[in-house]
């Protein structure tokens, strides 16, 4: 996706539920263009900001029902960190990109202040927002399927099979470029999602990985493809694939979590299913929104706007990160103790652990030892 | 879904691409619940209105750039024409649920009015907003499927399985009620979903049926269940099934068109996915926002937010119908031609044709003869 | 499938639990051709022979260790009724193709003759053989799925799509003639397999149908589409669909049944899966050779050979009718009890039952009447 | 599958194209089993033996045209060897189970008496057989995939989830038994499966292995569970994972292999179907059997019996191993060349393959160094 497609994606998905309204924005340091791009999003033009600095300053100058409650950050990773801390030391909360940095050292800075402020940051994992990521948490969490033995996570993506970086893609541009992506191009545009997912998921950690990265494409910077193996801290062992040239794949990330009586089985392309399978009774297909009393979890209902065969899809899963986002701020605001559900949220803890597996994963990568310990 | 859901939908659909404002509602006939739901959507106080008649009244003697420019009517089918009626009386164009009206008759007086005052009308076929139905659509328009011979559309669902009406369940207590939902229960809810996707997609019309309805629930007034035999205008036969008896299915609505050369399926659990067979090459699967060059027809690009593996769902689709007639209301507004995608949303005329398809399809049912001419 | 191929299948099929050995054929009226298809198949030389009049002839009068136990019948449908009464009379048990004769009255005739000898005829209903379609019928037998209200059966292909019988396919060429096929054509070839599977699943018979039949392909003499409501014996209404002209499907079997707290669905091309629907659960997905316990029945145990995970298919299910036919025959033959599985074939029953379903439809067909009563 | 099922599996396979017969058989120890085995199979009583030992010595006696022709081995792993050494000691052919011996040592014996004696062995790697196998591998053999980056394969299943073998299931017990099994469980059993898939699909070898073997169930003494990260010599990379923990998991083997232009995907328990990816193109579904004129590879069409649409499985997978093979010794015994396809079965080359991957993925689980070099 290009940029102004992902600025779309936020403010639709900032926007579904009515919690946030969009007030101000740094749309681009030309003029011309930022406002231009204001008046398409309907904003005044005195909030139509060419930096953000210059948005920060001026924010936070408003009497305080009228300036901006948080910042949503979506530029590229290493343009993350800077406007991050301002929006922190300004007093205004944040909704940021992952990885939520460039480096580990920042995103350690960045809890630093977070907890220095008592803001809040949030970080858009967007797939750990689908209802039925959540009912396989939860699933994991009740132990219905036993002790978790194995995690597999997946993540093929197509879209770098050739050099596209070369050949006018903007996205590709700054996705394959070191000094604006960091050390890792597929690990950490897409290796990271597979991470956090199968940490969230399975409620253990990785404690040692095994990686083997690698560029496929001749001429690029970064690697576009990896296989890593993992060992978590509850004994389960697992496998991470992520590319960016399974040619011919979409987004295809899927993750499967086995415990000792059953497993389970989620793929993004169809994400209103999940695959139940049990050791010594058939299948289930569990249905987003399925007419089966308290089978699914709170966590998962409160995250679905439709009864059950009424797909909903990539645009409501981040809807939900901003919504459990924004009811926390609400209740943070009115001093009211949010839903456990609300607060079901990537922080900047999960950030933090994002980073470390980046820098992790491609310290393994150059390691002759077979098993690195996951350092924070 | 009962009717706030529905509204909430509304709601979400319409403001998804930042195109509409929600500005005013008659939202309850009690004012305590209207003045707390109107809180609740962020509404002015005094334009929270008690009665449709009220908030046209009102709304009409705003300026002309604070008014309401458009009115949607999420009320059971009948009390979907007065409030229509008065919105197209007093200026304002008109967003309706299907069916369009209670009787045919009143769709027709509609129709008048809307000629009269060159108001738009828009009806929420949901369904035919999503992007694989276009692109269906585009298909069979273009004649790589050759001439069209069969038309093949069924919509389960198992939600009436049992008198849920007398238990307490609202919607279905308007649903299966004559006096509120019309002389069709399930072919009024939902076959007129299907019989619209048949014609949308075939470019054909129904000119006969042969209709077997049923009441599979003992104490129901209006059928639950039904099965019909359709020819079409360019020689097609087809088969529609509807139930709301299917015990187990959620809102399995799916169609199959075959022509001399190749046949799609399309369907709404996985609506970013439309199979496309060929009489002597494999079957292709295409994805809504794949990566194709030209071969996505541009209906299906314009109704399209993500790219090729961020699955969108029934709220775009939803969301599809409102950002057309959004952009075809804006184009009218400003004196501008609007494009011919943003023209492809269902209007009265396809009201008209829902409520002959519940009238013919009931009559046939009363009769012993096997074909009923489709009159309008 | 060409004649050939489809004696292959039949030879597979029989031999495959090694319950039956090839020890004669009629193998082709050229005398050339039968002794050297004969060689192939490993035939002595003297029990090749040219016409099924010789064969019977000269097998009857072998000892009785030694002579045929039962004949095969793999020719056109015209050509069922003589050899199947020739086999009867000269003592001969008869494993048939469906439709099982040409005329409803040569299958009345044939039934006849069975019960005046005696003699076991099996039809070679091959889907019916599939242990996940015994499953169904066992599951709807034992009443899981309350009362049924509705079954839907589609059997759509594509390879009539073109005047293929005009372009030198031998099979096209029989199957689309009314002097070798019959009074129907894809009615006769699949709609029967469809009625059939209808009725042995769900249990109860059809008692008024309303057939739609189409010709399609222009210049064709039989109808090569079809589609039927129907009215069961239990008060189910249901669909058969039937189809040659389908472009793009293979062979494309499936079933729905509902009953008031269930469904299944099955579908030929994956046959090794039934999925059954409940009302207020999660959707299951049994699978042929599962380890559920008791949960599959003997019916369906019966009829594996090999553990859940490796897939059987289509010759598995036939060999299934011969091996149930063989081991009544053998128990039969040394004057024990078959097990009910054993007894588990389709008989001069469902042959009768097939060519009445024939009858009926074309009846229908030709009627302005909707329902047509199922005669037999 | 217990042992007896796995010998009624060879049997069919054997047999199912009329092209081999049972002749004898070395059925039990026990002179009674053996017997009461030899009626049930048709056996002649002189011809069944008690030992192999006893059947190669009076079988090799026996005149040439009676005699048998080759021998199977469907024994556990540590009584491969020793008949199949005597087996060709005495002149015989051989067909055997994989892994093909105990050691690799044994296994370099083999080869050299193979050689020797100019006798064939085939190696019974089932899933190699299958018709949709063979188009992925002739797809990549022809380079419209572009050059292979990325192979992974995976084999999952859950039967030996909880400590089986100390239950009385005589499969868990041998296979998990480092004295009848080998130095690897579940690598040994089905890992070599995989690792052979993707040999044999992507046409390159494995240089290089990262292996992860575990023991998931306490008590075990062999590998249940491994991931495994490996190179190929044609500079692609890939991973390998194979459990007998994952509960719920059937036989799940699946392979993906994805080239510069696109990519296969294949799943065992859906083996008809081929999923063909393309960078750009939509993703094509080619089905064993399917009318696409000569887009299927004469591999794939030379091992289907049945058109599109009538599913083959496993069994038809089994025979076309059994198939190919004797259609080779048939021509061999015939002294005519026999066709690329049916030469196309494993032979003892893949048996070494396998014991080289069995030494090398357990020398590297127990390296702290990260890439083992495979050594044969």
């Amino acid at each position: 996706m290009n940029r102004k497609l992902r600025m779309g994606i936020h403010r639709i998905a900032a926007n579904m539920d009515g919690l946030t309204e969009l007030v101000c924005g740094a749309l681009s340091i030309n003029p011309e263009i930022a406002k231009e791009s204001g008046k398409m999003l309907f904003l005044p033009e005195d909030r139509t900001y060419t930096t953000f600095e210059e948005m920060m300053e001026k924010e936070s100058k408003l009497p305080a029902d009228t300036r901006m409650d948080f910042v949503t950050i979506v530029t590229p990773n290493f343009a993350h960190f800077a406007p991050a801390m301002a929006a922190l030391d300004h007093g205004f909360h944040v909704v940021i990109e992952k990885p939520m940095t460039f480096t580990l050292d920042e995103a350690k800075q960045l809890k630093k202040k977070v907890d220095e402020t008592g803001l809040l940051l949030c970080l858009t994992h967007t797939y750990a927002g689908y209802p039925m990521v959540k009912q396989a948490k939860a699933m994991v969490a009740t132990g219905v399927l036993g002790k978790i033995r194995k995690v597999w996570v997946e993540y093929p993506q197509g879209w770098l099979s050739n050099l596209s970086e070369r050949e006018g893609n903007k996205q590709a541009a700054w996705r394959t470029d070191p000094k604006r992506s960091g050390k890792s191009g597929c690990m950490g545009d897409i290796g990271t999602h597979a991470a956090h997912l199968a940490e969230y998921i399975s409620g253990t950690q990785i404690t040692h990985l095994c990686a083997d990265l690698n560029i496929m494409v001749e001429g690029r910077a970064l690697d576009d493809d990896g296989n890593v193996l993992l060992k978590f801290d509850n004994g389960a062992h697992g496998v991470l694939m992520a590319s960016q040239v399974a040619a011919g794949e979409e987004n295809a990330l899927k993750i499967r979590v086995y415990g000792e009586k059953g497993g389970i089985e989620w793929a993004q392309h169809e994400p209103n299913t999940l695959l139940v399978k049990w050791l010594d009774q058939p299948t289930q297909i569990l249905r987003a929104g399925g007419n089966y009393g308290d089978r699914l979890s709170p966590f998962a209902t409160h995250n679905c706007r439709t009864p059950g065969g009424h797909p909903e899809g990539y645009l409501e899963a981040f809807a939900n990160i901003y919504r459990n986002f924004a009811l926390t701020l609400s209740a943070k605001i009115d001093g009211t103790k949010p839903s456990e559900q609300a607060l079901d949220f990537p922080t900047v803890e999960e950030g933090i652990r994002g980073m470390a597996f980046i820098d992790n994963v491609v310290a393994s990568a150059a390691s002759d030892v077979k098993w690195t310990k996951y350092e924070m």
